[in-house]
């Protein structure tokens, strides 16, 4: 045996993993060569499900995560819509339950003049998913090329997709370890996976909505501050405009919970008319696309527009001719009842007379996941025609025997399970709750550079 | 897609990973789940990595430490030798540079009466192994079966050999994972490891040489002292008496180092002389032997007895005995010179007088690995007559010009950068070190039973 000094340096996972296990700063160049070599399978799963461990539990620099969000973001294609005249924009949230956003702000965007060109995901857990919602819109489809993604861009403004192949593959194998790993919950792995995959979009500006409350995956307002200040440098390192709402999510958004439902309350919406919460929220996430896309000077002015894209017609207009470049059947639009419709329904009503004082947001999601609506493997399909229809929401007066809220479901046992969920996550007070919590937490605008080695 | 209630409780390794992450306490159920599981190939390798570097993180409490342990160890065979009339007892050592005491205890304590049977590793890192050294003996065999093992022990009353296929096989998979992953550095880890292999012997008591200093894996007091309370602990709790020294690894044990050198030594020392150091240490081991054994009533009368059979000749008979039923040339043993011979030899002299202050420990064994009498890795060979020879030790007066070491080698290169370690390890002081390490810096006799659920 012989230990030569003139061994050429060579990329060791393993002194990597006792870097990171030891507290010691990684640097660029290491974190790309974990990143890079198990993209191309040179380093085995044991080994990185070791380090993300150590990542969970002993966390990185901002310096770290632009670095790992940098090499996931170039493990791939980065698409460029350079030669499109307008200012790119996507937003993204961390998900919610009933949160139908996306589908309201991607033609509204386009119709004020930002191109929008959006990768989202599926459901999981209790939460929805966009292209979920959008396949419930019959012949829809998410699975475009890059090409054919360019030309509906090009066409109508604004594109719905979801991740290709060729769209960070290191965070695709990455997020597959951490789903079976334990190692899901670190702000830092969240913040690269989200942001090499909406950075690969090729745009100008994100605006993130970061949920917190019981129904988001962050459920305290410190931790979801936390991430959105981590996504906001993370995104302006890397020569971005970002900026983050905190935004609320302890109760479901709008009333409607489900694919085809959802769909439903997104055509209120673009009609001006739907769920006062979920208005609001689109308008000021329209607001701030339209302000980041040098479409208004102001966020103000940017809501101001997107409300009258919506009274004119134009937003709509702009969705229908999506749904249609994308193959849907666009007759969805001036007929929901097209939508797929469950066989049956049932009323939630409520026990006693009082004020509804707090939703447990997540077990109204989970209901929904329990009807068919969700998934709570990746391999599950989901069922596009069941959900929940809230007709009260925190704060209302509630009578005795009054509906809370309507199931609509295609099998009873997953009813009677829904119902039992619904009915726990409600909670009855006499009295009015004395405060209501705000829908917009807080707006995370500037850049928060923290030190070199700065920790957390 | 159904969240059916009546699924049946099926083990989830992605629990138990969490569960350690976050710091909760694993049960006795879920700890037997894992090393069961992974044991049995249901679980991969990524899922244990994780827990893996969480356990190293987090740690674990005495009452999971306890779990790991009696779950590695029936992971596979446990021998069982009740029905020899003996007591078993056994020796482990932490692993050091220059520490063949094992090859003197063994067949020490079976001449006075006690029965040995000793299963043992190999050299890694920068330490020597038992195996290795054994090895060296031309013809020594330590691959028996187990049927052969029973047979050496019952005629000798000693047997040496490697872990076997059927000796607690979640160990060896557990410790190839661990070596490619970080995490290897854990006390619990580390004491579950070496615990389920030394109960697996069947013995009735274990006396531990815990190393510190630095040539140990264990460089602080604090640490080797944390380990040896752990496995005191342990052993206890699975029905074992249990004793720990904690001994000095500072510099080498004894003038030896290389494996064809330490039998020298080893001889030296059963024929009533050999270096001070190794004597004592080996005397004071042998000690608890023959006390835990139930052959003395105190540990001194222990020594003293062992001193005689050292004296009488009895001990040396026994290795004889010992060497010749392993199949190895016992005529080693009266001509020295039979053993494996390097080519050349080469003196390192000191450059300037004054007394050794200290020996950076780790460096001389790194030196020997250099030369080829060790093993950086699993796979590699060693060569037994390779090594080094210390004419100078820690508080010794040196002149410049004056020999410290001598390096036994077969290749120049491989010389002349053991000789750069070997300098660069030795620091030179004007007057002696005003303190000694003592040989002996604690003994751990008593149980340490922690609080149920108590951490560290």
């Amino acid at each position: 045996m012989s230990l030569s000094t003139s061994v050429p340096q060579i990329f060791r996972a393993i002194d990597v993993i006792r870097k990171k296990r030891d507290g010691v700063e990684l640097s660029r160049a290491e974190i790309e060569g974990l990143v890079n070599a198990y993209t191309k399978g040179e380093i085995p799963d044991y080994q990185v499900s070791a380090w993300l461990m150590a990542v969970v539990l002993k966390g990185m620099t901002r310096l770290e995560t632009a670095a790992l969000t940098d090499a996931m973001l170039h493990s791939g294609d980065v698409l460029d819509f350079a030669s499109l005249p307008r200012k790119k924009v996507d937003k993204h949230s961390t998900g919610g339950v009933g949160d139908k956003t996306s589908l309201v702000l991607a033609p509204l965007a386009a119709a004020a003049g930002v191109a929008v060109p959006m990768i989202s995901g599926r459901g999981l857990g209790h939460t929805g998913g966009t292209l979920d919602k959008l396949e419930a819109i019959p012949g829809f489809n998410v699975n475009l090329s890059v090409a054919e993604f360019r030309r509906v861009l090009e066409v109508c403004g604004c594109a719905m997709i979801g991740q290709t192949k060729e769209i960070a593959p290191a965070d695709r194998k990455l997020y597959a370890l951490r789903d079976v790993t334990g190692t899901v919950e670190s702000p830092y792995l969240i913040c690269a996976s989200i942001m090499s995959k909406k950075l690969a979009e090729g745009i100008d500006a994100l605006v993130l909505d970061v949920k917190t409350g019981s129904g988001a995956f962050m459920k305290s307002e410190t931790d979801a501050t936390f991430l959105a200040e981590l996504m906001v440098e993370t995104g302006e390192r890397m020569g971005k405009q970002v900026v983050a709402l905190i935004t609320d999510m302890d109760q479901p958004l709008g009333n409607m919970i489900g694919n085809a439902l959802e769909v439903v309350e997104v055509v209120e919406v673009l009609r001006g008319g739907g769920p006062e919460d979920l208005r609001e929220l689109c308008l000021e996430l329209a607001g701030w696309m339209l302000h980041l896309g040098g479409v208004s000077k102001t966020v103000a002015e940017g809501k101001l527009q997107s409300a009258k894209l919506i009274s004119s017609g134009a937003a709509l207009e702009r969705f229908r001719q999506m749904v249609e470049l994308q193959g849907g059947d666009a007759r969805v639009i001036d007929d929901v009842k097209r939508l797929p419709q469950a066989q049956h329904s049932t009323q939630v009503a409520c026990a006693k007379s009082g004020y509804l004082a707090s939703m447990e947001c997540e077990q109204i999601g989970t209901a929904c996941v329990i009807l068919g609506g969700g998934r709570e493997r990746k391999e599950d399909s989901v069922d596009p025609a069941v959900g929940i229809v809230l007709h009260k929401k925190v704060g209302d007066r509630v009578a005795a025997g009054e509906a809370i809220a309507t199931i609509y479901y295609n099998a009873e046992a997953q009813a009677a399970r829904a119902r039992q969920l619904i009915e726990a996550s409600c909670a009855i007070a006499d009295a009015a709750p004395a405060t209501k919590r705000a829908l917009i937490h807080k707006v995370i605008e500037h850049k928060v550079i923290g030190k070199s080695g700065e920790k957390n």
